[in-house]
């Protein structure tokens, strides 16, 4: 089935689903060897795994190279964290070509400016675009793609800016009307309650998407009775990694010497299996001669 | 001081001096925050943080693009692990040119054959350049850096192809006459032994590094016995990340809950601080001019 | 249709076609304009647009990034002069794969070792790859493709390297008999002979491709008289552009002023209509807003 | 001499100075060989190029790319034409940096908004920057650079949108005041008496740079009298290649035939000289051991 079909049918099936977060290829393979149906593309981990901050600072080819590696090492559908689409409505409709052609199943945006602010920093004091140029975005976005299945995330962040319940089901079914094919309701919030009444309002109209990074302790049996439709774990991969590397790196620092390090580390032998070295051996007996090998002394 | 000049000085010091790998900007800065004073910029880490295997699948301009953010979130040297430099000696030469311009303090090459494969994957079944090749290409890079420190170690792979100590001698001692600042002496085997011959012959004519993968079980002091000018912990901080995202990944996906990961993770406001978010807010104050903020309901 | 169907149809039409090179989308975009039904992405022309040698200086992404505008802009067949393929036969199958993601409808590689010097530069030094190499490097490329129309031509080097008519034909039948779809046999010669006699041999067992950069004075119907299937006009937009920038540049360095200049050139709304502007004023008038117009004083 | 001193010099010099368009590295060579001592990376050129619009379709590392090549290439300053730093004052600035470790010389920036349009096309309906925003970009671009003379040119957009003398002359001092090196005062009259005015207002307290594209029956000396710094070829060297490439592949198609071609193109040596080819063979001579000739049959 191609990807958009199965991220399609996830963000349409009755069942909460759930995404999770990678930022490289190698953590799009975990997410996916893991069992999880569909990956998460986070421009914060991507962002931070490039030592840049989640201000568009990277530019967003440099995002479409990792989307591409990403993409290639896995089968299941990618749905990419695109913040504002990188510009106006032509540098969107640009961005879903380009998707299209890595094979990544759909993109999310967002009604902020560009360059954008990750919601989590000073999201009150953040402008939101207009609903207009929104959704003459979304609808340019939906125009450009050529496969049916290609999804559209259309993000509201009236509940970031503080801008309320009204503006935020306002925005939504803007936003529904324009064409995306779900909105992705987001909070800060440490409680699940103002999405929940975006939730009681909003009636099941459109498929709801959420990243409940910041109400991490809501159980996900509400998210379900919410009627929610996917959820994502964001940037838990991300967030591991670091405490792993943090503790890997100070303690090798500390002790100078890897003899204690090694039951810690996964074995060398999982990171080529991770890379596929076997199928390349295989090849290698399939097309390469043998003797090939340089001058011997 | 510059990078080089820093590099080279670990390279020249007495002591034994340790760098660590990293794989991408956000591991570089953690390596350098942990206090280390150099980054080994990993061939196998960054392909298998790319989803492709460590035999020049990525471009070497790939390379170069996360040596770029690397470079940029550290103020550390990194010795960039540059496989057979990519090519002959002309594309050796460009190399070095196009890490010189982003910073990176030098180089490390092997005695390899374009495309390579990595060392621990049948290594006795690789083809070894020919000495006059491989000295025709450090000539060439110690030709074309612009700044003198700037370091080039070249890498002696005969114990990995099972070519033995003579052959290694013979050609660490070709690769020092043709202006190389360092040996690589590599093996693939658990314990220190041949390492130890090698450097009983070398007799400490010029700096020698080393990579204990394979021997991890060796005792530190006994590299600085036999004269190790420099150690490489060459892959930890992926293997520490791949582990971390699998049991993270694995967990989520079972029990479908952010509740008991929260506490495994780094925190996001450690994300923020590592991405520099703090600075970025300070320039706001500073350059960006206040109400900004798009369309108000 | 589909570029490569497109491409297969001219591959094994019974007329001579004849395609054109292009260096970039800009000329891509002229090739088509004028009636071409292919476009050659040169190696040559490419490598010095870019300012570096045709000797893999450029990176193979690099090349591929060129080749994504290239094909963006046009909606003829694009056959890519892929050198050695970049690497070995695992480098190949791994560039086929990024081809096709990008709609390039065929690549053909020849015979010689990575990094390839041009076949016009002291061609009878150059080193080719052996035959089972290559035949193994074809096999990889066939199976990799997905789409059954890619096409890959083995360009054979065998008159440019100086080893003869027998070498040449031996070569050929192997190349076709590993999968290749055409055969490009290259000749550095003023005149037709070598590749006549070739063609007299080969007795029509396999589409034949050919450069005529050198043998120009040839005329065509003596091509179609010896059969040959496709003629590869390979360097002429490159070569043109080259001579009206010297002159332009000479001319308004000399006179310091652009008066007589304007006539020579293309007029500004040409550059305007070949980037598309006319399709982006109807698609703002769609999508954007009137009134977005910041800060009237 | 630094190539951002030599582009300082130019600005400052007493004398008009005449720079003129490249859109990659063989057209910045060109410009460097007929005699200019410095180049315009042109936006719209560079675009058109990659046969995408001067509205920021391309992202800005793909410009960075460009640059590159070109940087490598040439040994007199190049100014960008960087269009509004593609972002906010902190994608500008990281902009500054990236272009420093290319030995860019300096960057010319407009007060638009992002993505932007080329001032050619609907310019009175442009939406213009604040003032106080484009000065804080113009401050963080002049904190970051670490070279005293990189150079940053304000580009004031007033009369493209038609906002008049006042606003003009207003927009320049600000930008002055905010530490721009020179001011970019723009025009798309075909007379040059717009910018006449502005000069005498300007009253000589700054540099002032000009792009006579659509003024270009002005005689050079009025320029001169006028007391302009910089004027600026801006297209020609692209605009001459198209009508050159759209002739020869006419002419190419109508004719069938390479025969007539080959006087009116560069010939294929000088493409080789352009690329420095002389220079590879004598690091061959160096460099690479004779005899490494692949499989002789």
């Amino acid at each position: 089935m191609r990807k958009t079909t199965q991220l399609r049918n996830l963000i349409t099936s009755k069942e909460l689903e759930v995404i999770m977060e990678a930022h490289n290829a190698l953590s799009a393979k975990i997410v996916e060897e893991a069992g999880f149906k569909g990956i998460w593309a986070s421009g914060l981990s991507i962002s931070a795994a490039m030592g840049v901050r989640d201000n568009n600072e990277a530019s967003w080819t440099q995002i479409l190279e990792v989307l591409e590696f990403m993409s290639d090492a896995t089968s299941i559908p990618i749905l990419l964290d695109g913040d504002t689409g990188y510009g106006n409505f032509n540098n969107a409709r640009r961005l879903v070509k380009k998707l299209e052609q890595r094979q990544i199943a759909g993109v999310c945006i967002e009604d902020k400016l560009f360059p954008k602010t990750n919601s989590f920093i000073r999201g009150e004091t953040q402008p939101l675009a207009s609903i207009d140029e929104f959704c003459g975005k979304i609808r340019a976005m939906k125009d450009t793609q050529t496969d049916d299945d290609f999804v559209v995330v259309a993000r509201v962040e009236a509940f970031i800016a503080g801008w309320g319940l009204r503006e935020a089901l306002r925005r939504a079914e803007a936003y529904r009307q324009a064409g995306a094919d779900a909105i992705l309701i987001h909070s800060k919030r440490a409680d699940f309650e103002e999405i929940e009444a975006f939730m009681k309002e909003w009636g099941g109209r459109h498929p709801v998407v959420i990243v409940p990074t910041k109400y991490y302790r809501t159980p996900t049996a509400r998210f379900r009775e919410a009627g929610i439709s996917m959820a994502i774990w964001a940037n838990h991969n991300l967030r591991a990694a670091i405490a792993a590397m943090q503790q890997i790196t100070s303690r090798l620092y500390r002790e100078e010497t890897l003899l204690h390090a090694e039951s810690c580390v996964a074995p060398l032998e999982e990171v080529f299996r991770l890379q596929g070295a076997e199928e390349l051996a295989e090849a290698e007996r399939k097309y390469l001669p043998s003797g090939l090998n340089g001058d011997r002394p």
